[in-house]
C-alpha cells in the first residue's frame, strides 16, 4: 500500500516497543511533515546516543559519562555516588524499573540491572539475563548485606525471583522480595484471593 | 415513555446498586417474558429474606437462623462457630467484604461489619456506622487481643481508618491495617509511588 | 459461603440480563438493608407488572390497558394513535429496540416485535421468534406499503435479517434494512473496512 | 533523573504522535540495547525518507518516485494510473486516511489530502489547510464531477466539511458527504439518537 521508502520505515519503527504498524505510519508521516533540520536532530540525537551513552560497570544503567570527573568513565552517577547505601543491591529487570524506583525517593542503595525476566526458565531465555555478571558483582563486594529483589508480580516476575533465590543462596545473603498487597486506592471487594492473603499476612 | 406500571418498576429496580434506567427497564422487560410461577417464586423469596434472616448480634452479618440449635437465633455461623479465633476482631466495612475475605480462608478470626465508610470525618457520616455498637463488643469480649482495620486502601477507607485508630486508642488493644504492596500480577513500571514505598517497606 | 435463604435469592437475581453473582449478592444485601415497607413496595410492584400489563396484539408491546378508552384493552398506545403512519411497519427484536426507536421521534409509522433474534438459521432458535403471527399481521394489513428489518448490525441481526427477506419476499412489499456507515463520532481511520464501503456506497 | 544525551532524546520521541514520556523512555532504552548496525539503519531509513520522498503535486499523498518512468518525479501511483476514475475527488485530512479508504479497494477515484481539520473555523487554523492549494486543483481539473467530503465523523471533521460546503459552492460541481448510519457490529440499543436517525433515512 505504501511506498517502498515508507513502508521500509514503518517496518523499523514497528520493531518499537509498543509500536504497531498502525502507529508506525503515524510517526513516518508525522517526520515528513516536520522540517528537514528538525529530523537531523532527532538523527544526530540518536548517534549521540549510541556513541557518548556509556553502561555502567557495576549496575548497567546507562549514563553519560560526566566530562570532568575521571570516575565518570565506569561509573552512573547512582554508582559513583558515595551516599548511597552500599549494603542493599536492588536486582531490577531494566532501566525503566531502575527509574520508576528513584523517582519514589525511597530507595537509597545500589542497583543492577538484569537485562530483562525469564517466563520460564529456559536456557536460552536465561542466557539473555546478566547472570554472570551478577555473580561477579556480589563475589567483588562483600559490603553487600541484603539482596532486594524488585521484580513484577507476574508470572514472569516470579519465575526469575525464584530462579535468582536459588542462584544467590550459595552467596549467604539476605534476600528479599517486594512486599505484597493491596495497592493505593484499591477496593477490598475487587481483590484477588491471593493478594488479599498477602494483605493479611503483611498487616501492620 | 413507558407505561405507568413499568416506569414504576423501573424507578424501583434503578435505585438497586449499579443499576442505571436502562438495565433497569431490561429487568422489567425480563420479568415481563418470565412464566408466572417464576415471577411468583421471585417475589416470595424476596418476602422471605425479610422475614427469615437475622441480623447477627455480634458481627452484624445477616444468617438463616438455624431451625435445630438453639443458639442459632442470636449469633451467626461464623460467631458461633466454637473453632474460630476469638483474640481476633477484623472490622470490615460491609457484608460483601466479609464474604470476600472468607474466601480466602486465610483469616480464622471474628469480624465486625461497621455499616459504611465515612468519606470525611462528618457527623452525618459517622451516625450510619456501627460505633455504638463497636465499642459495646470491645468492652464485652476482653478476650480481643488484635482489631484488624480490613478497609479499601482508597481516600474512604483511609479516613475511616484513621478514624477508628483514634477512636479504639483508649480500648488499649492493637490495632492493624491490611498490608500494602504489589497486587497479584502487578508490573513495577505502572505501580504508583505510594504503593512501591509501602512495597519497598514490606519487603521480606 | 452465604445462608440458604440469601443464597437462593442471589441465584434468581443472577439470572436476570447483565447479572452475576457479585452483583446479585449486591442486590440481596441491598434489600436487606431497605426498610420492609420499600420491600413490600417492590414485591408489590413486580406482582402488579405481571396483573396489570397486557401485550399489544398488533405490535406485542407490553402497556398499560387504559381505564377509560374500550379500545386499551386490545391496542398499546402506539397502535392506537391514529396519526402513525400505518403503511410502513418497522420489524425489531424486543421492546428495548422499539423504545430506542421512539426516543429518536424520527419514525412515525408501527412496529412489530419479534421476539428475538437467530444466530443461525436454526429450527430451535426460529420457533421462539413470531413470524406465525407476523405472517397474520402482514396478511392482515394490505395498507403496508414497506416493511423496515430494523435488526442489530451484527452476525445475529444480519441472519434474522436474511431470513426475514426470504419469509417476507412472497408479500410484495417494499423492504429495507436501516441505513449503514460512520456513526457519529467515528473517526474515519479506525473504521472497519465494511462500514467504510457501506458509507462510499451511502454517501449523499 | 535520566542523563542529559537520553533526555534529549526522549524528549523528541515524546513529540511523535501517541507517545508520552514513558513510551518515549521505552524507546531510547530500545534504541540503547539495539546493535549499532541496526540503529545506523534506522537513521539512514530516516534520512533517506527526507531525501528519497516526493509530495505528489496533485493530490499532495507521499511517494516514491519511480526511478523509470519520467512521469514519477510529479504524480503519485494513483493520480498517474490511467485506470482511476478523474471525475472523482476524495477530500481527506491526511495521509493515513487515504490509506484507510484505498484498503478498502471501493473507491477508484482520486484523492485530495487537506493535510488536517479545522476544530472552529479560526483564521489559523484554516491557513494550516491546502484550502490555496484545492482551489487550484478543481479549477485546473474540469473533468471533477463529484467532490466526496470523506472526514471524520465528529465536530472537528463536521465544521471542517462545512466549511468546505460553503467556499466549494461557486465550482458547482456536486458535493456529498460519506453516509452516516450503524456501523459493522452495532446494537441498535446502544445506538445514539442522531446516528439511528441517519439509520432510518438512509435505509433501503
Amino acid at each position: 500500500m505504501y511506498s517502498k521508502t515508507i513502508q521500509k520505515l514503518i517496518d523499523l519503527f514497528s520493531k518499537f516497543p509498543t509500536v504497531g504498524p498502525r502507529t508506525a505510519s503515524r510517526f513516518v508521516f508525522y517526520l515528513l511533515r516536520l522540517p528537514k533540520e528538525e529530523v537531523e536532530k532527532l538523527t544526530a540525537s540518536i548517534s549521540e546516543l549510541k556513541n557518548n551513552i556509556k553502561i555502567c560497570k557495576s549496575c548497567f544503567n546507562p549514563f553519560d559519562p560526566s566530562p570532568i570527573s575521571g570516575q565518570g568513565d565506569e561509573l552512573c552517577q547512582i554508582c559513583s555516588n558515595p551516599s548511597r547505601d552500599k549494603s542493599l543491591l536492588c536486582i531490577v529487570s531494566n532501566e525503566t524499573d531502575l527509574t520508576t524506583i528513584e523517582k519514589t525517593k525511597k530507595y537509597q542503595g545500589l542497583y543492577f540491572i538484569l537485562g530483562g525476566t525469564v517466563s520460564a526458565l529456559k536456557k536460552t531465555d536465561l542466557e539473555k539475563l546478566r547472570i554472570k555478571e551478577l555473580e561477579i558483582t556480589i563475589k567483588n563486594r562483600p559490603e553487600i548485606q541484603e539482596i532486594i529483589l524488585a521484580l513484577n508480580a507476574n508470572t514472569e516476575g516470579e519465575a526469575t525471583a525464584l530462579y535468582l533465590e536459588r542462584f544467590l543462596k550459595p552467596f549467604n545473603k539476605k534476600i528479599t522480595r517486594l512486599g505484597r498487597g493491596l495497592p493505593v486506592g484499591a477496593e477490598l471487594e475487587y481483590a484477588d484471593e491471593e493478594t488479599l492473603k498477602a494483605a493479611f499476612e503483611g498487616r501492620k
